[in-house]
């Protein structure tokens, strides 16, 4: 079996690379050439373009966001074109429920497969194999890949035949880390106003009730108010906001919460904040509290 | 050393009994006598007013609100009128941090310890003294019971000199379990109307980023819609809010999540839901989703 | 017939004058002597204390807020002590609806009459006699001191037999003036930061759609950014938006506008905007967005 | 000057039969071919496509939304395809600023001139000719038209040299409009709560502070719980919303109240209420407080 990937950033070089040390015949793709050394070095073959990476079985996209996700898989001389009948698609971009529909019917009409596969982890888990994988789309199709989702995950939930119902689920998750981001900077402004220190504050949620990797890690970023450099970009956090919002409208779901981080998310890129790690949402509270200026 | 203890419901019972446990001088007091039969038959004395438990050396109260701690504390014939000079109130119930400042002012003035220490957990937890204690007051009084918090809790944060600052913690903390129970319903609001089983959904969230027992309990509450009996009633989580918001408000803290918990919790109780577990606050964005009548 | 009046701030005073130059029999009291300096040159006498005043057939109370009416009404040597049986309280000021409730059935159980009626308007409207009167209590009460209230303002609204039915009406308003100058703060930091002149637009919306003086009013302080010296302080208003939600809170009504007005406020008072005038609200837009600093 | 009109929509066939009225020489087009037969009863000449309209030297558009503008002008057989180089494409529908400023360069780059004249005003008022315009464009250009301006409204407010800003003043508007239902909405809600009635309170408001028809009408329509027939349907008060949402997300502005209604408009349509008129919105605060089920 031939595997492509397309799209080395900090959590597809990692990706990758699982999938190169598991021994698997690799083409790689990125459109700045560099990113591409480490994995050559380490056994993969470099495409030249998409075309390249398309003579594979299965070809993995792990890509920012909507747009580059369509140009590479809609645009001229994209997947869509050059991947063979029967080949498979595996997408595993935060993207939006909308555009994962369109992919699911254009594969569908040029007969080639299309699974949503996106992924929750952070780059370390990406490049130790630990993601955990949500997975949708033909049951048959699906199986035909569990050893690669093996590679890459510490575990795969199959959340529908429907391929975009995957990614509505990574976004309602990315939304759920957002509200324990805001609930925490809210909750530390509150004690610290009240002259409680908010480290030991965190310390004691995260030794008790909230003691999961979540709390703690954003958590540490908030009280610390160290929110550079970013593990996860605002501007990143901020579309997907947006698309849960968008997706929330489609299904005429009204969220509450989702509303307010919105709001959040603007406040803080109005002041340039679009390049800090997301947690800084968390440092809003402070800011109207009059903690932080 | 003589221990006290007044307020035997679900929460308190629990405590009592392990204090009664470890072979301790245990004399009780509640408003129902019937409760305390169960701890007499443990071993424990039973007192017919506060001033006979208020021999003891150490009072502890377990209460169900301001009002309620008010008239045993300082109302009539109350802790502070029979307690002896350099005796310690030990409070837990999950009270407003003005009311805890003014035990600590007039306990002060009366030459009485005082000490805040709520808990953080449910009654299984408090039968089996694996409570988490949240303590705040004078660093040698709160050595001098040390003991007896190890026997209720399987950890004591010690967060404070100022006892109320013990208050301000629990509420914010209640705050925060709350906002989970909003975010859950949120999530699984819009996954479900989406095509998406809400068991499963679940599941995948609390076996991966959210594996603790605080999103697996309330989300099975959540996803089962089964709010009742209720473990927390609604309307207890309604009077948390309220005074995570007024103490948000002498702070001059806006907390927006906390606003929008405000109004879901009114919204329950408009509808009936105050006897409700509080979980049901998570139901209502299925509600507004017209997944729910 | 004798008339008393308690509380000459920029509010109480216009009024009391309004009364004095209609020719009655008019006894003035303040806090603050030098304040009834200017009623005592237009003809009123001036009361050393409430016992004083409470010679009189009706006296009018325009107070800050519940602390001060509570005080002069329900305190020790308060009006409710002096006042004779068969003789009416008129209570102006903007206090919390329990406060009114209460004063109503205190007055009733010494055979005395009660009346609530809140004003709108600001302090010129009261020394015109042009505010607007909102008054409830028993219909042969209220028809007993019509002169008066003709007096004080352009037109009386009666709106229930039961008092504190006027004081939740007159938050009500308050919220509603509040909604505007949010709205109007919103909706100008936003085509602003569109590129569209903010003043240009304020005269395009008030003398179309919302020709009006309260959105004429606040809309120019807004635009104008000067919301010194305060016609309405942000901590009157503040308050306005606490009894607001007190109200809503007992009568069970999610109020979500005010819930983000509340934000609002507690926002400004942070930052140590209590003195300002309450339009300063309507600034805060203009900081999320980055317009102001 | 030969004039065209496409879109005789509940507005837009008020509008042409003003300039039709007024002794032009004029041309509509609509989709729905019957809804011309008035028109032309009353001497105008009937298309039987766009580009016959485009024949003309000031063609106006009035169409529901982006899609139907974008089909209408940017799509094939347009009016971007017919219009003459130094004819004038005035567009009155209420839509997205992004769309407005693809029309604005593409009709520059064909030499064709580009005016957005958005319009508030019910459809009685352009039966009447009693619109306000908000008009944007190239100052020549508008005097070009004023004449036409000037029969279609009582004044034309000119915001901007840049032809979109006009849209983004348009959908503030709308937001503000908005805004107004919901507060009379929650307000009412209280009062009612309280034992007020609400007819009677609107009265109060509508003489005193908010004398004004937005107020009167909505208000009314809140009262009566009638909102159908619907004046402006739901869908299209979702839609603003949505486009006032979209702009300000682009401008990196937060808006708490537009999030707030953005869910409301979802709750509504959730519940099948998209055909009701909008201010069904002012409905939805009763319903949380358990006043209509």
């Amino acid at each position: 079996m031939k595997i492509g990937f397309i799209g080395l950033g900090r959590m597809g070089a990692g990706m990758a690379s699982c999938i190169c040390q598991a021994g698997y015949d690799l083409t790689v793709f990125n459109r700045s050439a560099e990113r591409m050394q480490a994995l050559v070095g380490a056994g993969a073959n470099a495409a030249k373009n998409i075309a390249e990476v398309c003579a594979a079985d299965v070809v993995f996209t792990m890509l920012a966001d909507d747009k580059a996700l369509e140009d590479v898989a809609l645009g001229p001389a994209g997947i869509l074109e050059y991947l063979k009948p029967g080949a498979i698609h595996v997408s595993c971009s935060t993207v939006s429920v909308a555009l994962s529909a369109r992919l699911a019917l254009a594969h569908s009409q040029e007969q080639q497969g299309y699974i949503a596969a996106p992924v929750f982890g952070r780059p370390e888990a990406a490049a130790a194999g630990k993601l955990f994988m949500v997975a949708a789309g033909k049951r048959d199709l699906i199986e035909s890949i569990q050893a690669l989702l093996d590679i890459l995950g510490q575990h795969t939930f199959i959340v529908s035949e429907v391929p975009e119902k995957a990614n509505l689920v990574k976004l309602s998750g990315n939304f759920l880390i957002a509200t324990v981001i805001e609930s925490l900077g809210e909750a530390m402004s509150l004690v610290e106003k009240g002259g409680v220190d908010r480290h030991q504050y965190l310390e004691l949620l995260t030794s008790s009730l909230f003691n999961v990797p979540v709390y703690k890690n954003y958590g540490a970023m908030i009280a610390e108010r160290q929110f550079e450099p970013a593990g996860f970009a605002a501007h990143l956090g901020q579309k997907d906001v947006r698309l849960v919002l968008a997706a929330a409208e489609d299904l005429k779901v009204p969220l509450p919460f989702a509303s307010i981080l919105r709001d959040r998310f603007l406040n803080l890129v109005a002041h340039g904040g679009e390049d800090l790690d997301w947690s800084a949402v968390g440092g809003l509270a402070a800011k109207d509290a009059a903690l932080l200026p």
